[in-house]
């Protein structure tokens, strides 16, 4: 690429209607000119080849991806991870913003992922490593998506539930367990207090636990609970499946009582959920499997902030992440990160609940309410509240005590 | 978790029913012990609390994930890249076998993700970096799944194309064009001898290149080439959309006369591709936007092999993958791990063609040719065929050119 071909892939942000793109943030390692690697960055994820061989035409106004702001932030003699065949000389460690016009594909969420984590991004020449840092939309973009459907002010409002963290548990045994023994330890729970007992993601639909029979069990349980104690109540159903079954499975599972549900949202894909969005009467609620498999590394994949989001945009009412801890992996600021993408600014798109999870009990709340500083969280243990020595009913109810004593009461 | 506790997660294969299991390999690396961190890693992706507080129960035998095999092949003094918060230590790097019960999901692709590449194999106590390294199924899971429609012979059929490999080329410039004069360029590539003419993968239904007329006007012109020639010609259309568009535009695009489909796998979803091969009346090919995110590294994330395979199962008759040369970044070794997984025995499922892509051009096929082996493959050079210096005519009559030279014709 000549210089005067790159200079078509640079751009002033002045010079850009901003409705028109949307703003990516990379970090990447290069080997060679971090201009020329920028250059094909945009290049690769856009107008590949900007001309037909004897024509006179340049199709990268309107189609480029266009690089706003390039900084060399370190240079290194080598790639912070080893990788195959990436030429040679020093490597140079680069933040690049790119705007990227959103008018290539539309309001899509496939293409969207398509063109910035796709074959461009990951197979630019010259560039070992690369990680999506972060993503902006424009509200030309937003506009064509609906977000949450009930959000965190929408979930409070059903459960009655103010001015703290909202209270959820995984049932545990997680596998192996038919409905009627699951509905037992669930009511325990729900008798200590939790506002919604939920379903380990990998709990679905097999012929040991059919999600319509378990949902009538939790459901009625679900219902008594809720009489007995005066308060909302939640049984929050996996219904994670073959997308095709998603709608139906909603509509089972809703009618049976559950009053949320669960779906993984990387294995069933972004735009399942955003297809069973369309359809939900319920809250719908997002599970992290297979994300960590590109976000555990700080110099290659994708930031889960950008996931986090793509699930709010997709439609979820809540997100569950990992959360704080050691055994989760995952740096505090990431956690952090995740956990304000939940609510910064998204134009018409509302705010959902971060619920940062991973081995906590009554033990760990005051680290996360502390770390979180503010009440505006779900917590989730497991083990934490099915495995408690005295029971399900006690591991509840040591929730509510820490709370309690958490704020002097 | 006591030795006694650990050993519910160890089995040997001749105690199984493996028609129960699923075969799975990890490479991992940890710090402790390695016997103790491979339990936990059965422990994770199954039953991670195996029996109710107070009820003597063990819900292991079916429903936990167990270790066939562990070998420690190599100790070294760090993770092979750094990561947050992994205990102290030497680290042991491991390979396992581990045979999981499949019957805890059953024959669903969402399940089966969230279960092997989920919370648990990602966060697994003492396991800092940890890679899918391959999977087998038993037939009583496979025959669930309905794989390739046509298959390579399939293909081959219509195609009227034997002894020799399918000549694809990805129409440039890929994004900008309107439709007649994408297919005019279109025309040109057939003519000179391109078998397929495909739509990149960023190319999908924008305003400026709705897929309904695109589809008309190269369904038109291959209808017209295909007359002109005698030779069978294909048009392979994007339909990447959001997943409940998917067989709309299946429909829109067969009806005007695309030969073919392309779907971008892992951003619609491998759950939504097996949803449209039930409703598909032409192949369908894969292409692997976000794959490299988690396949990249040699020692984190998931083999790309894995993806091929569930690809194949999903009900793909194609699956373009990186390919040879530098610029793919992708290993030798990896590249033909995958192009083995299209053709390796999976009980009913037919095989799919492979297509090793990036870059390429006819002076290339003699170097893809001799390292394949063999003539069942696709080429899809973009540039190599449609930035030609003497236009895509010459471009694609290069790549035949070449193939004659190879057969000393």
């Amino acid at each position: 690429m000549n210089p005067e071909d790159r200079a078509g892939f640079f751009a002033r942000t002045q010079d850009l209607n901003l409705d028109d793109y949307l703003l990516l943030d990379y970090r990447f390692e290069c080997s060679g000119d971090p201009e020329l690697a920028a250059a094909h960055l945009c290049s690769e994820q856009s107008t590949a080849q900007w001309q037909r061989v004897g024509v006179d035409e340049d199709l990268r106004p309107q189609f480029a991806a266009k690089v706003l702001e390039l900084e060399v932030i370190a240079t290194q003699d080598e790639y912070s991870y080893p990788i195959p065949s990436t030429g040679n000389g020093r490597i140079s460690v680069c933040q690049v913003r790119i705007a990227h016009p959103h008018g290539n594909f539309g309001p899509r969420l496939p293409n969207l992922l398509s063109a910035i984590v796709g074959e461009g991004p990951f197979f630019t020449p010259g560039i070992g490593l690369i990680r999506l840092e972060d993503i902006q939309f424009p509200e030309t973009f937003l506009q064509h998506f609906q977000g949450p459907q009930f959000g965190i002010a929408g979930i409070r409002r059903a459960l009655d539930a103010y001015d703290r963290p909202i209270f959820f548990g995984v049932i545990k045994p997680n596998i192996g367990l038919p409905p009627d023994a699951f509905a037992d330890i669930a009511r325990e729970a729900w008798l200590g207090g939790l506002d919604i007992a939920k379903d380990d993601e990998m709990l679905a639909d097999p012929d040991w636990s059919p999600l319509a029979k378990r949902c009538a069990s939790l459901g009625q349980v679900c219902r008594e609970v809720a009489e007995q104690t005066g308060r909302p109540k939640w049984y929050l159903a996996n219904i994670t499946d073959e997308v095709d079954r998603l709608c139906d499975l909603h509509d089972v599972a809703v009618e049976c009582g559950a009053g949320a549900l669960l779906v993984n949202a990387l294995p069933v894909g972004l735009s399942a959920v955003r297809m069973l969005r369309r359809h939900a009467q319920v809250p719908l609620m997002a599970h992290f499997p297979m994300i960590a498999s590109f976000a555990r590394l700080a110099h290659f994949g994708i930031h889960s902030r950008v996931l986090t989001r793509l699930q709010r945009l997709a439609g979820y009412d809540v997100v569950i992440m990992p959360g704080f801890g050691p055994r989760m992996m995952t740096p505090e600021q990431e956690v952090m990160d995740c956990v304000r993408a939940c609510s910064e600014p998204m134009g018409p798109i509302k705010p959902c609940l971060p619920v940062p999870g991973g081995s906590d009990s009554a033990a760990t709340l005051p680290g996360v309410y502390a770390k979180m500083g503010t009440v505006d969280f779900g917590f989730v243990p497991g083990r934490g509240v099915f495995a408690h020595p005295d029971g399900p009913h006690a591991g509840a109810a040591s929730l509510l005590q820490a709370w309690a004593q958490i704020r002097g009461e």
